[in-house]
């Protein structure tokens, strides 16, 4: 969490942080500015020393709210550089940056952080190495220090996201409430035109119900009906008609209109029965589920549930990809992933050499095992987004239930 | 634009671009994928060949709807590769995008592009960089290959652009009647309950009337009163009540939901009537408007267009950026941007040396000439979202009236 930035720069002997970006492109720079709307900024965090906000002097009075130490760019001059460095934008940037570094009396290792265009962001920090000659320019990969952070979430943090968890629950409850209400002819919902009610229709509703609720949807959402739902990350097609008996995989992970905090979650559902092959694999996913949610504690390797996963389903007759890293039937992906700003985040869960993360308080991320059989025709995931808090104690977010059949309103 | 990148590629004599990102993070991904839906995939464009999509299994059906070839990343498996390189992931990933190239045939320069964290996507450059030795990697800056194809629009585009702007209109038209429309008492206009109608009113407005049209607005928008306008990203104070005469500057900025290209917009208001010193302020900004919308021609440099604006501001008393490049008050940006998939693009409008920005055919830019008097309590800012079109036509895709001065409902 925020409050650990400090130790985290210390452990990695960093002198000094450099965070570039836009709040709206840059999860870290939401981050450490509180979501305000501020465009191509600089933040310097030091060990032991309030961050400076570098700014444009049109953003101001939202730099001015940020809490930081705000720092107008416009004291370092870029046309005034770029006439000094005959028209290179690239040799002026990279000067400007140096002399922000120097002017606020940065030397030693710097990590650089932040979000960008590559090319122009290698570019930028090559030069910037080149000219500031008493820099170090520290490039992390794995377990950085802004990750590191952002792994673990504080009560504010978590507050936040149980409200959006709550939020969602309150759209898919409506959902629910819609599919459920709905007459049935010929074996489908109808819409209330009488003409089926198709995936279009849902996804329209969902988005209406977002709107309600404050949420967002910038990845949009999974409602896959069928052989769809055994591609994971199929979003389902418009046209595609709600039948009964027909396994639906409804993968839901809004925000907060604006940015904020993800929720991620998925249920499995047929309306009105369920077809006996898809029945045994829910009932095998939600006992792993079950098993999974029952056995984490802190201090663990994240891994080690994936681990767990995998030989669950391998000892019940399924692929994985443990046994088939390529296998695109049965186990296809890692049980879960953190969440927050980004939808997903670290820790990992992965069960591969070099994933060394631990479950730790604070953590948020979600638990998510699926089977996936396209050539049967289904998938089956289920999806909570879980809170360890303080005391190591772990919270689901999602409180909606999971029953495989919804029932359907009979004539 | 798209059909320019191989010719682009030319120019810059390289045998390769390698894309990384996803598409929700990356405008370049969007770009090259038509917005199909994926996460931390790898494009390949080579000069005269069919660009490759190198994605995760989990999106198969997406990345086969894009028409790029398809492979799944799983080719190239990334577990197995980290146990080679025992459990060091940087080592792994940067191992995983050579095996990647050379498989596919790649040598000599490369240019990469994409999003990425800044951090992370430098060390990954300089190890790759470090381990394909037969690769030269080339990190643009100014006037990038993706950006020197975005920043002309196609006429697919052109007409998304067009759409968005005229949903856009919907949504200020609809703003504007439900303002001239609402009683007025002492001094201000009220909203259903009686109550003073507030910043807050109007802005959930807009967030109602963006969704009936199917847009979102990612950066907020400017709903500024009085002094607040006066500070050009001054999103406005939510508690403000909306009092006649009071200058409101009113920015307006959304894309279609889900992603897509943006309209940018700005009309400065004031309801019942104005104060001299804004009615002065707005004729002098609408006559520069005017003045540069009637002298767009192709092939003039984006920069003569602001320091036509500098010129005319100083010739009127103004400070602006050209005299004192920090002043925060009078004419204190540039003229405009490009916008497309992201709201600020190329071509840059600023009087800079190095800007050496022509305009073309099928660009399409923000005219946005403005004056900011914080101290005096008002801002004036005009802006329309114009397109050049393939005969070098100007079009502004921003039909909204520009009167300052909103009638009111009287009594």
């Amino acid at each position: 969490m925020k409050q650990d930035l400090d130790r985290l720069m210390q452990e990695r002997r960093l002198d000094a942080a450099l965070v570039l970006g836009s709040t709206l492109s840059s999860p870290t720079v939401y981050y450490l500015t509180g979501g305000a709307k501020l465009e191509n900024v600089a933040i310097l965090l030091r060990p032991g020393q309030r961050g400076v906000l570098i700014h444009g002097p049109m953003e101001r009075d939202i730099a001015a709210a940020t809490g930081l130490e705000c720092i107008p760019i416009t004291r370092w001059d870029l046309a005034a550089i770029v006439r000094e460095m005959e028209g290179n934008l690239l040799r002026a940037r990279a000067e400007q940056l140096r002399r922000i570094l120097a002017d606020l009396g940065v030397s030693g290792r710097v990590g650089v952080y932040g979000h960008g265009e590559i090319g122009q962001s290698l570019a930028l920090m090559q030069q910037l190495a080149a000219v500031a000659t008493d820099l170090e320019i520290v490039a992390e990969y794995a377990d950085d220090l802004i990750t590191a952070a952002r792994v673990t979430k504080d009560a504010a943090e978590a507050r936040l996201m149980a409200d959006v968890g709550r939020r969602a629950d309150a759209v898919v409850t409506a959902l629910a409430d819609l599919l459920t209400g709905r007459p049935v002819a010929d074996g489908h919902l109808l819409a209330p035109d009488g003409q089926p009610l198709t995936v279009a229709h849902v996804k329209a509703f969902i988005q209406e119900q977002c709107a309600r609720q404050g949420l967002e949807q910038p990845g949009g959402n999974i409602f896959a009906l069928g052989r769809d739902g055994g591609v994971p990350h199929n979003q389902g097609n418009p046209a595609d008609v709600i039948a009964l008996g027909v396994p639906i995989v409804f993968d839901f992970f809004p925000r907060p209109v604006g940015g904020g905090y993800y929720h991620d979650m998925t249920r499995t559902w047929c309306l009105g029965y369920a077809p006996e092959p898809v029945q045994e694999a829910y009932a095998q996913v939600m006992a792993i589920f079950n098993r999974v949610m029952d056995s984490l504690r802190v201090g663990e390797r994240c891994a080690h549930y994936q681990e767990m996963t995998c030989e669950f389903f391998e000892a019940h007759g399924h692929p994985t990809i443990q046994s088939d890293p390529s296998t695109t039937v049965g186990y296809v992906h890692s049980l879960g992933h953190g969440l927050g700003l980004e939808i997903h985040e670290a820790p990992g869960f992965r069960a591969v050499a070099g994933n060394t993360a631990v479950v730790q308080p604070g953590m948020v991320f979600t638990v998510e095992p699926g089977l996936y059989y396209e050539a049967q025709g289904f998938g089956v995931r289920i999806e909570d987004t879980v809170y360890c808090d303080e005391a190591g104690v772990f919270h689901s977010l999602t409180p909606f239930p999971k029953d495989l059949v919804l029932p359907v309103r009979r004539a």
